[in-house]
């Protein structure tokens, strides 16, 4: 009768798994099969986790290049469609034609005001207000006419909204687990919470269809948080292959692991910063294995990008840029000073977001996801539409602001990336860019508030990230303004005289770090990420700075990431591993008392007796005493085990209400111990009979139950009985003085 | 008699401490300061860790500047001097003036044949090999005569010998501990072993003169590693100052795991990549709270070394590279090519290495270190004076080895790093160049066999990145001129077909990282730092391959990176956080039986029995029971406590032989309750008398005793006790029945 192995058929639904059993569990397996199995089904077993994460990293890649050029594709639609092949894009539909000239693609605009040529320019706008509107809006494909304009105007709001119609649709009714960030929930998950369905193939199909549409919409959403998601449904799917992973929900947890990592590599490109992110952020067990696996995980969708090359750059990064010169030092005041509204902005954000959370929650909102989807992706269109940046995307405006200009000397308009790059740079309409930026970042601020927690597919990296490039950009243009001001000035005396001193690409970047480390308190992996998205090399010391002073401005407003707020929003169970917890008191005064928690005699019970306890008492597990008199320990069953093995019995003709239940060979029970047993349950699951003829069968749960629990006496300090919960991955400990269950508290 | 007010004095040395009770010590320390300090000694308190840590990262950056110039000024000298400023190198010393007419630098090979002007050039050599040989080592300072080239030949070797023999004989006569890299043992202090003077400030000041000395005598030795140990000392020696700190062996250790990060930060100016090597390859306990700080410090460092400047480039890192082009997809090949070649280096390395220090443990070598490393450093020299590429210096080959070639369409020299960097490109001495380099790996191998262990300060990084560097770019050269050949050979059809289709840095680069992989077995840290020292974005994917592959090749060959092995064979005791441990046994099996292990009880002993038995024991520590007879379990008492406490004790006029020694009102001890209690030790290290007249004087222990040790059960699985030693820092777990100690084991 060995210990454990019958143990923990399954786990409930919202409950959370004993890691420690698990892994014991996974140690007997392999005991087992190195003891019985060929060298052949060893080797399998052994290499079956390496496989499995790199499968699940080409699978999260090539999830990851579908979702890109389905994104694309919508995106574009707002705007117009391709004439010839109604399924490109218009980078495709415009493949190898000049893009000012590429008559392919139809704006719907022209379609509507049946203007057949997209190229002619009509007559001026009627009104004034509206035709400087539109210049700046389409500065290249200005539409013919005042009514094309609005025409354009209003298609592309109906797309937005029928776009987020379409992604909130899906969500409410075919998948509600789809819907959010998924982080809060994965990462509760790692740290050993069951959530059915949550990482589900139902979830997987609907988040991969209703990503793309949601981002496209133009709604303040980010692709990244959802990726993790995607990639952990992707690693929970794959792995029921194969027993050891199906049947264990901790080693489950590890293929976890990697599939994060896989996530982050795929949605930033940033392989490293993956490990880095599944490590710091989400991971609650991540011993070296995992770390390895997580690393070949993200390699191998990395690659798979790399091959795949949806965007066909070439490039895996997002946003690769080349900074020629390096920072003065008297740029750390400002850098420290983004890190400050990094800071600021994230206890801002968390605290509103929440609080709009909160509202939804618990008001009519609640019952209109749909509508409000809808509503937002609505307003966020009549916005964005009119201001050059917002509409862009955020993905590009981010990528623009990163850049720095090329230094004055050379004003070939080939060294600008795009036009909207050629407009940030250009001096003459510096006050205006600022304006208008300072407008995106501000609308940004508020749609990205009230649209994160919708209840569609939406991460929050990019968007955050958009607010902070914008912010540390604006900052960046004031300072260099400064200094061509105030050459004289103290502060600006390092820089050359007849040279652009400020370098504005790197404001954007370090904005960007800064309000991400404000909203989600990421460091170490924070900085690899933007190091490795951007490949700017002289400034991770500043990224460093900046990510520092955001977290420790961020810390100073509370500790909790807009992460660990939801977790607290949702109520869901999580220890957090990263908190300290410093308790004035001992274990004995915070346990439950036998009173209230009602034990189980080894012998002496009978089916009946059992099934009332499960029916009248809510508590998830027991422990077992050889009596009630004497109260030793004997060991512990959860409730699931009591009820699965009592189900099982009941199922036997032989057992009724007065079959008695023992747990083991106890020597106190001398009555029992000469019947016969009647299930041994040794196997997995099955319960097999012995039932000798003429005496009474015996019911022995002993296998089911856990026979060595973890026990501490009544003064053991609480805050090292956390450390034991956190460290060991514990559900219970069990007081004992003497080897007797402690019946009271206190010391 | 609050638990633990009175325990752990000290650790002994040698002895491995126990982080749990370290922890429950600060717990206790931090509750009393919230319940009695002001809010100004709060606040310091909590600052106390981030400054520490800003300290020593700023402390290790100076050193590091320090050992820098040093090592440079000493290198210099082995081949000339400042005539007009002794103190001064090379590159200062010439500062402002042609490095080809630099006439304020003296080489020495012109002082000792008289020849006062460097300039001239002498007559013709009278053997023509040497000739040859001349050109070839000093292709610009081509020496004068063939008396003056062996004059400087002769100077140079005596020079290497002249170091080595000052940096082995501070080793050995000042501070022993100073000598060897210095990795393993701080693995072995931070997993919890105590060893006086390794971390000393003596081993610090000798170690920093003998850095500099043993690199610049040209012996295949890198700096990297006795960095991690240098910051390490200053991350000791500092922290003394606050009590916090100087009596937490435990705290201390966290502080430490920021200095190894502040460390590697300095040695490569790779911030992100010292926290990563923190995490992964030295540290033991790492919270999220020590990476934060690990963090901290390391950027505290990189901005010390910023500001210092000490190369005067500007830049941090040491190698930094920019290739425009970026691999295809046939190179993936040859770049798992150079990751096996650099699993089979790393596994040969070890093996080889490990057998040489075990012959050097063993043998008379043992006895004349001084000798050894003079030997050692004179055949270096004595082979590295004719290869240019030898001795030019590891960091300076390694530099242009990762340099990719300009462009064959623009040949201007000064697209060359340097006249190395030239000759590494030039295509009509190929076979040359390639000849030249595998003999100089070759040789690097060999020496650095026979130098990583040798009695002075060494470390192992930069000579293993430079065997790799070298077998890397042989082997890109040799896929180059493959690709030249057999232009239509199918793997090379990715190739454009008018210009350079391998770029020959990378192919170095990722023979470094290979090679490293091999030696140290890191990864994830690996790859940040070689990403972090090169800002080679576009191979992080290649680099990241290469590196896993070389893992899996070397752990094929035997799990053990170099620093376990070195672990291993001293016989530091180290409870590898990373393996995992598959045990057929149950606890009860391996237990120390009570027959071995004495037992004290509770009540009856007297002063003079229990000296008797801490000198007739040698046991780390003793379980206290109730009474010898009912084993009932009542705590754990170290060694070092008793002895301390004893002695304490006897210092007391009214303490003897016979004084009884109670470990706290045991209800069975009643003959003890009634007498008054000699000290109740509650205050830190000092006893208290309370000796009341006419009764006998007791001696309380119960303060010094581990009131709450964990106990288990003897059939708990032997896998989960190491889980329990390895994640709680335990030093000792008890084996009850029903509360009693198991006297003898089995199941």
């Amino acid at each position: 009768m060995a210990e454990g192995s019958g143990r923990r058929v399954t786990y409930a639904n919202f409950s959370t798994i004993d890691f420690m059993h698990d892994f014991a569990k996974e140690r007997i397996r392999l005991k087992r099969l190195r003891e019985h199995g060929t060298w052949l089904a060893n080797l399998f077993d052994a290499s079956q986790a390496w496989l499995v994460v790199a499968f699940v990293g080409v699978a999260t890649g090539i999830l990851a290049v579908f979702i890109a050029l389905v994104e694309e594709w919508l995106a574009d639609l707002k705007v117009g469609y391709c004439r010839d092949y109604w399924y490109l894009n218009r980078k495709f539909c415009c493949w190898m034609q000049e893009e000012e000239a590429c008559s392919t693609w139809v704006l719907w605009g022209d379609v509507v005001t049946g203007n057949d040529d997209p190229l002619s320019v009509g007559p001026q706008f009627a009104n004034a207000t509206l035709a400087t509107l539109v210049r700046r809006t389409e500065p290249h494909h200005e539409p013919a006419t005042t009514g094309s304009f609005l025409a354009a105007y209003i298609v592309y709001m109906a797309m937005a909204t029928l776009f987020a119609f379409l992604a909130a649709f899906m969500c409410k009714h075919l998948a509600p687990y789809a819907a959010g960030s998924g982080i809060p929930e994965v990462k509760t998950i790692l740290g050993g919470f069951i959530m059915r369905k949550f990482l589900g193939g139902w979830t997987l199909i609907v988040k991969t269809i209703g990503l793309p549409l949601a981002t496209a919409s133009g709604m303040s959403v980010g692709k990244e948080g959802p990726f993790v998601h995607l990639a952990c449904c992707v690693g929970n799917i794959f792995p029921r292959l194969f027993t050891k992973f199906a049947k264990n929900e901790a080693k489950k947890r590890e293929i976890l692991s990697a599939a994060a990592a896989a996530g982050v590599s795929c949605a930033f490109g940033a392989p490293i910063g993956g490990v880095l992110f599944s490590l710091e952020e989400v991971s609650y067990y991540f011993p070296y294995k995992t770390m390895l696996r997580s690393f070949f995980s993200a390699m191998m969708a990395a690659v798979t990008l790399q091959v795949l090359n949806p965007y066909r750059t070439g490039k895996l990064v997002l946003f690769q840029v080349t900074y020629t010169k390096s920072w003065h030092s008297f740029e750390l005041l400002f850098f420290m000073l983004l890190g400050a509204l990094g800071g600021l902005f994230g206890a801002f954000f968390i605290r509103l977001n929440l609080w709009v959370s909160t509202l939804r929650k618990h008001t009519w909102i609640r019952r209109h996801p749909v509508q409000e989807a809808c509503t937002i992706a609505l307003v966020t269109a009549l916005i964005s539409y009119v201001n050059v940046y917002l509409r862009a995307g955020s993905d590009k405006l981010v990528g623009s602001l990163f850049r720095a200009c090329p230094s004055t000397t050379t004003l070939d308009p080939d060294a600008f990336l795009d036009d909207m790059h050629e407009d940030l740079c250009a001096r003459e309409k510096l006050a205006a860019t600022a304006g208008l930026l300072l407008i995106a970042a501000a609308a940004k601020i508020a749609l990205t508030i009230v649209t994160f927690g919708t209840r569609v597919p939406c991460g929050i990296f990019i968007p955050t990230m958009c607010i902070g490039a914008c912010v540390g950009r604006v900052l960046g243009m004031a300072v260099a303004a400064m200094a061509r001001g105030f050459p004289t000035f103290f502060l600006f005396a390092a820089c050359a005289p007849d040279e652009e001193c400020i370098t504005l690409g790197p404001y954007a970047l370090l904005g960007a770090a800064a309000f991400l480390a404000g909203v989600t308190r990421m460091t170490v992996s924070l900085v690899v990420i933007m190091f490795e998205i951007t490949g700017a090399l002289t400034y991770v010391l500043p990224i460093m700075i900046t990510v520092m002073v955001a977290k420790f401005v961020g810390d100073a407003f509370g500790h909790e990431s807009i992460y660990d707020g939801l977790i607290r929003l949702n109520g869901y169970p999580f220890l957090d591993a990263k908190a300290e917890y410093i308790q004035a008191v001992h274990a004995g005064e915070v346990m439950t008392v036998t009173s209230d928690l009602a034990v189980i005699p080894a012998a002496g019970w009978t089916l009946a007796d059992c099934e009332t306890l499960v029916r009248e008492d809510a508590h998830m597990g027991y422990p077992v005493v050889e009596s009630a008199k004497s109260m030793v320990l004997v060991g512990f069953i959860n409730r699931t085990e009591l009820v699965y093995a009592h189900e099982q019995a009941r199922k036997r003709p032989d057992a009724n209400d007065m079959t008695p239940v023992i747990f083991g060979p106890v020597p106190s029970a001398a009555s029992a111990a000469t019947s016969p047993v009647l299930g041994n349950l040794s196997s997995f699951g099955v319960v097999a009979a012995h039932a000798a003829s003429g005496h009474v069968p015996v019911l022995d749960l002993a296998p089911w139950m856990d026979q060595t629990p973890i026990t501490i006496v009544a003064r053991y300090p609480m805050e090292m009985t956390i450390e034991l919960f956190k460290k060991m991955g514990l559900r219970y400990v069990l007081i004992t003085r003497n080897g007797q269950l402690l019946e009271e508290g206190g010391d």
